[in-house]
């Protein structure tokens, strides 16, 4: 099947035909519909459904999916089709899921469905679900595949060719073999390619190369900056003492990059992580609640500041009418250096003495463009209030709150990250706090000293 | 080589060492540290230092990784890089490099240099690159690896195993064969584990699958978010004709999926998607100043709405310091829902009927969390300024901004898409343009009936 712009094809489209499906009520069209799609593509149309919907559309996931499906999905989406599941149908659909895909459902249903579902599995599976369930959720260990082929490096690509066929390893994903000596410590790997590609005579160790290897309980989200930056797409992972417990793979380092990348726009813009698009309106509320909240105290706060100024406001009306615009100026040009400095963070770019690089050259970029627009600003408050005293006011607070705001957008980022805080949660709301507080403060501040009389 | 969080093996540890080498003047020492860092390490680095320092850093690359890390740095870095180098220079480094290296490259030197170092190619690579360059620089044909292993598939997995050896075909990143008919037109593919893992006197016909193929000349982002939808890792491309011209490689998914994600990121915030962060002053000022530009636009049209509104101000000046608050809770409240909509886009989860469930969604998310602050905003004004009608404008004024915020973040961005408009790009501008004359025109408008006198 090719693919182009106007196949019929793209997850909205996708959505589109199943909703189509759902209107005319036609249940044997709608589990039609599911026959040869993925389970991912099951799981984002699941998502993309009210919880209204979705009972309809779940009957009609082949049943030889569902286990896979229910892994895929978000953990809210997941809690909501689990809720009313037996334990039977819990075991049947977790029977022919990896450790991986069973310790992701289970971590969704009560502590007692948990563990009898445990306890039915076989020995080798529940021993990996329990090995997966002892790692922190943000933790390498958490996300490896147990499962690896591992081979020794005496041995010629030949017998390991052998080995495999008569064993049946492999599944699609593979694409090292895992090198370990007697005591399952790793001695190296062994690429699916040079498998196939060398003298099929010679020796295992002759072609295994040193790879990268994570310890168990490191945070996966460096694991997945490290392994990006060195463009690999797999990692035998290792415990403290050097033993071989598992691999992590392309899957997930893309999984948890696009997380990562999520995560950033959705915290800058106060929207946590796990709010599904198509939650329930009290819990997207609740949860958006906080933020708006944590915003309305800096708004008092910048109100204050206006306060302190009420004198030369009942003076010169038309200063509050221009006020806005100081503060407006001064939050854009500190979200854009604020973002660049967030992003070059996530990608290891700042550090070290670039940092005094970066601050000099934000502090000339704020007061280049403070200094070019605040005489457009300073320009029309002239024509249009014909007084050269506030356009004056209004020039210097404009400068002024645009040069504090990039050097702002620069520091705040880099004092929360020395803070352990996570700067794209916290840092926009405190930057505008800061470019509220300047630009009121320096703004009716110089028209006290300049114009009230 | 293990890593684990105290390891000095992050970007940021590698660019202080780095820092501390250059600062020390020890050309030696620098030279040794790129002893063994692959080439997409030392890209990151050299776009982590101001151009002046870029110099001392590229001498001291290995030379047979120059080509390499040339293709993979930014466009910025690499103009500048190459601004001084010689024809012949440009030759040597692109020697040994890939068809899609070199197209890449190309991009950025001048048409005569261009010209020339393709003359010196050899005749396949050549082919290859001017194919590359063929296709507009969103296709899928500018990212594809026109290099394939093409088989038959009358041949038995044996005989392919032996021909590759022979050969000497495959790099570390073929994970799939193509199967092609004589005509160069492709019939399938099969997986490097299947030929691995299967019976080998069987021949290819009985293994090979039907994958999912792109058309060449298909936008690269929309294949990118098919080919994640399907979790495919690769994806082969066909031209119209249905011949088999190239594939597309999980490392050129994954550098998309970034990318798409981080231009999000960057154009919410007004920030030109190929700004260096070290880019210099001039540039990034300019680069910036237009999104200034087109805000301060805006925020004078809210400063026109204040302006409609003196007489009233001038009267109660408390309706000045209390103006921010109602223009800012709308603004948080609107770009939340923004945010969540242009994610929720970008996935292909919003589209047909599920539009007006999300509608209905905010807008009782935005009443409601609008009825909430407002009591609360409402209660602070009274003891504040202990004006009841000043406190009941307030409050309705809120409940009326975030109210029509959380819609406007709905309805702006499925308009400008539908206007073919990235909502990304302008969804946040349009968005507070609507929130703050909302804001104001309620606020100081219901105050102008209710207590102007």
């Amino acid at each position: 099947m090719t693919v182009n712009e106007e196949t019929p094809f793209s997850s909205e489209e996708k959505l589109v035909q199943l909703q189509a499906l759902l209107t005319q009520e036609d249940q044997t069209a709608v589990c039609d519909f599911f026959v040869d799609l993925p389970d991912t593509e099951i799981a984002l149309l699941l998502e993309s459904f009210p919880a209204s919907d979705r009972e309809k559309i779940w009957v009609c996931v082949p049943e030889d999916l569902k286990g896979e499906v229910l892994a895929e999905v978000g953990d809210d989406v997941r809690s909501a089709l689990m809720s009313e599941m037996a334990l039977s149908d819990v075991s049947e659909l977790t029977k022919d899921l990896g450790a991986q895909d069973i310790a992701e459902i289970l971590d969704t249903v009560h502590e007692s469905v948990k563990e009898a579902v445990i306890d039915n599995l076989d020995d080798s599976t529940r021993e990996q679900v329990q090995a997966l369930h002892a790692y922190d959720d943000n933790m390498v260990g958490r996300y490896m595949d147990p499962s690896t082929v591992n081979i020794k490096q005496d041995v010629t690509l030949e017998t390991v060719q052998r080995y495999i066929r008569i064993k049946g390893l492999l599944d699609e994903t593979t694409q090292e073999f895992m090198v370990t000596d007697k005591d399952n410590r790793l001695v190296g790997s062994l690429g699916l390619v040079d498998l196939v590609k060398q003298n099929q005579e010679a020796e295992v160790s002759e072609f295994m190369h040193q790879s990268v290897s994570l310890l168990d309980e490191m945070n996966v989200h460096d694991a997945a900056v490290i392994l990006r930056s060195k463009e690999l797409r797999f990692a035998p992972v290792v415990n403290q003492e050097g033993i071989l417990v598992g691999q992590l793979n392309i899957d997930h380092i893309m999984e948890i990059t696009r997380e990562d990348a999520d995560n950033t726009l959705l915290s800058m813009s106060g929207v946590s992580d796990d709010e599904e698009l198509f939650a329930p309106i009290l819990s997207s509320a609740k949860s958006r609640g906080i933020w708006l909240g944590i915003n309305l105290a800096t708004a008092f706060l910048a109100a204050y500041v206006i306060g302190q100024f009420e004198a030369v406001l009942s003076q010169v009306v038309a200063l509050a009418v221009l006020m806005p615009v100081v503060a407006s100026m001064g939050g854009i040009a500190g979200s854009q250096t604020l973002t660049v400095i967030i992003r070059g963070l996530a990608m290891g770019q700042v550090g070290g003495n670039n940092r005094w690089w970066l601050f000099n050259k934000e502090l000339w970029v704020g007061a280049l463009n403070g200094l070019v627009w605040a005489l457009v600003v300073g320009g029309v408050a002239q024509l249009w209030f014909d007084n050269w005293m506030m356009s004056l006011v209004i020039t210097l607070a404009i400068v002024i709150n645009m040069t504090v705001a990039n050097v702002s957008g620069i520091a705040i980022p880099l004092l929360l990250r020395r803070m352990k805080i996570d700067p794209a949660l916290s840092g926009a709301v405190i930057l505008t706090t800061v470019t509220d507080v300047v630009g009121f403060m320096s703004f009716l501040g110089l028209a006290t000293l300049l114009i009230l009389t």
